[in-house]
């Protein structure tokens, strides 16, 4: 049973939290809440089985049988006028729904499965393709290490396009807590490094991609049990990090294939 | 020799290039201008051998030595107020100094040479992305369908991080310049594809990569002489489309190498 309910004031204090978490990327860890913007996210984590806190739709969004039928799904329905769905968006193109879901409890982090460490990425683009690169290849495990942009903001929610909702995904972590879980951790790095293409990479591993401006800390490359470089025929340039995570994840998934 | 000018007024008509190329990503076209942003840029497009036509900088900027040295690399020198600086800046926090460089002559696609196209990519930050792919794994042509996003544009500038300079870019090109290069076109697709990991690769070739939410159009499809898609062992998520192609690449190069 859904509760529809009509707010047509912005000063109606439904909204005050959603303007906390549209101000600051990283509201949600105070506030225990998570705003999903627009229909595909919206059904990405109903695909995943979960339930949201609340629908907010706008007057037109909510004439349209499909976006009702989304709204539905959640055990409140907020419908606001148009003008204000607009004041509550992070896109240029306002969405005409969106769910309010709980952030959920802390994730530990579990020995014996695939991982991704995550050393300090500031990028929400970057981090949100890592996550669906993560999610296709079949690492379920994401940990980002104190300093790494907030996993649950409005953009890499955006750029992650659902995959979030696939993954376990730990936050504010330190290097020794990758270091307990007693997987072998594996590392980009310019030197002492081995061709990543000529490397039998281990089963399973944590993989640890380091900031955008200044790869990983000292602390961290001191924990890689391992270090490799991508060969890049073209020259010494820079990979985009996001980029170079999706040839190591690939090169781990294509190793594990049957010949 | 270089001439250095001081210009205080905004209304001065050296600025109105300026502007009009931060308000349309695709004003270099009509004006064969194109704006460079930040240090970083400058510096790639001088390890190039290219020389700017033009350097604008701070005054602040001018008074730090490496940044009136880097400046010195253009014939004309405009140093601005910081304030104005401000209002020539596509960034948060404006660069000190930017260079203005020709748009160059309109490049024609050559054959026999490993090529990537883009088919109607529209984020600047996925375009960027595979340029830099592209430059490292050694796909110096890179040929953009009409409807592409405009590959001199700031942002796409700024998120390939200097690799344009190193890469023969074509424009607007329709499927058929493809095709008449001769070379086999490869392209990632869900349907009637093989693996990737399994298959042999032509060299050279020109991989194709589609637009992020539709993929490659109909005519596209149509000219591809292979189409292969990338196993994703943990359930059939959607890549971003810079990691597809950082997947595919990595393949091609991998492949090349001496056992």
């Amino acid at each position: 049973m859904t509760i529809v309910r009509q707010v047509t004031s912005r000063h109606n204090d439904l909204f005050k939290d959603l303007r906390k978490l549209l101000a600051d990327p990283a509201a949600y860890r105070k506030l225990g809440r998570v705003w999903l913007e627009g229909d595909h996210l919206c059904r990405a984590l109903l695909e995943r089985g979960r339930t949201p806190a609340r629908a907010i739709v706008t007057e037109s969004g909510w004439a349209v049988p499909a976006l009702e039928a989304l709204a539905r799904n959640a055990p409140e329905v907020v419908c606001v006028p148009d003008a204000l769905m607009r004041e509550l968006s992070g896109l240029e193109s306002p969405a005409p729904i969106g769910f309010l879901i709980d952030a959920g409890t802390a994730v530990v982090p579990q020995p014996a499965r695939d991982t991704i460490v995550l050393d300090r990425l500031q990028d929400p683009g970057n981090v949100g393709s890592i996550l669906r690169t993560a999610s296709a290849m079949g690492f379920a495990q994401v940990i980002a290490l104190k300093g790494s942009v907030a996993l649950w903001s409005p953009k890499v929610l955006r750029a992650g396009m659902g995959a979030h909702f696939a993954l376990a995904l730990v936050e504010g972590a330190a290097i020794g807590d990758v270091a307990a879980l007693g997987l072998p951790i594996v590392g980009t790095h310019l030197r002492d490094a081995r061709w990543l293409h000529e490397t039998t990479l281990p089963t399973p591993l944590a993989w640890v991609f380091g900031h955008e401006g200044q790869g990983m800390s000292d602390a961290v490359t001191a924990a890689c049990t391992l270090r490799v470089r991508i060969a890049q025929p073209g020259g010494e340039e820079s990979l985009n990090v996001a980029a170079a995570a999706a040839m190591c994840l690939y090169e781990s998934a294509r190793q594990r294939r049957p010949a």
